[in-house]
């Protein structure tokens, strides 16, 4: 049988697979204008970790409802709240084709919710990704032209996902 | 000003400190026979790996209360419920001298609180340590006689300890 991943080791190795990726895509960006999304605060712990390594990048973040550490809270200027299958279908007329990196968490414990947020991120991510934007997700993500890169090296988690927009 | 790791930093190095040392710890008792304690059982991550790594042995789990994922929830004959303040000294009747490894993850961000924690952890627990044994702590403790061993190779987590008894 193989060996199968332990509750520590699930969440250290998604941890593992943020955290690559985030600096990873922090380079990738660099050189090019435009904002930040993210897609699911839950604690703050990525947001917290992508305003450090992005100051003057304005990071804004999309989830139903604030449930952060208080000292990672968003400027309210810069959060939408409400249904991702509502807020991101109307981000597009503020972002169309602007974001050159979306950081996408939104997956649970249950595959069936899974299966329809990662349809309703697939479906309303594409409008508002500038060209060769990077786009990490915890999800499977079916983005139309877009490719699918490999992980950084030494990421142990299989449920991560990296892509870059055409 | 020295880089201060980010919160999504925080908590991999916290997991990745316990990951390491943990396996480390099996390696470390595999021929030493006696029951393993863990202190504070929180979502019951560290449990889980524990219990996974180490078929047929005894881990008694303390906490005040079950807060787990439900498929961590250990065996209600090897569940000691209540303040570690009582729980602990009452311990000694069962376990004393015979723990062979302890891991103690009872911190908070609360510092006082962390202050307290660790006084009871360091007053109570020596007594049901068997000579060798190993603790991983998530605060630092004095454990009279105890070595303080260093990290594995490659944990980042400052704020992670390791102590053999005498």
């Amino acid at each position: 049988m193989a060996y199968e991943p332990t509750r520590l080791e699930r969440l250290l190795f998604r941890l593992e697979a943020q955290h690559r990726s985030l600096n990873w895509a922090f380079g990738e960006i660099e050189d090019k204008p435009g904002p930040v999304l993210e897609l699911g605060l839950g604690h703050g712990r990525t947001y917290d970790h992508m305003r450090q390594h992005l100051p003057g990048r304005e990071i804004f973040v999309f989830d139903r409802e604030i449930d952060c550490f208080p000292d990672c809270t968003p400027p309210a200027e810069r959060l939408i709240l409400g249904k991702l299958s509502e807020t991101l279908p109307q981000a597009r007329f503020r972002f169309a084709g602007k974001a050159v990196l979306v950081n996408s968490d939104v997956g649970t414990y249950d595959d069936a919710l899974n299966a329809e947020m990662a349809g309703v991120v697939s479906a309303g991510l594409p409008a508002l990704l500038a060209p060769g934007a990077i786009v990490l997700s915890d999800l499977p993500l079916l983005l139309p032209g877009a490719t699918s890169l490999p992980l950084p090296q030494g990421v142990r988690s299989e449920r991560y996902f990296i892509y870059r927009s055409p």
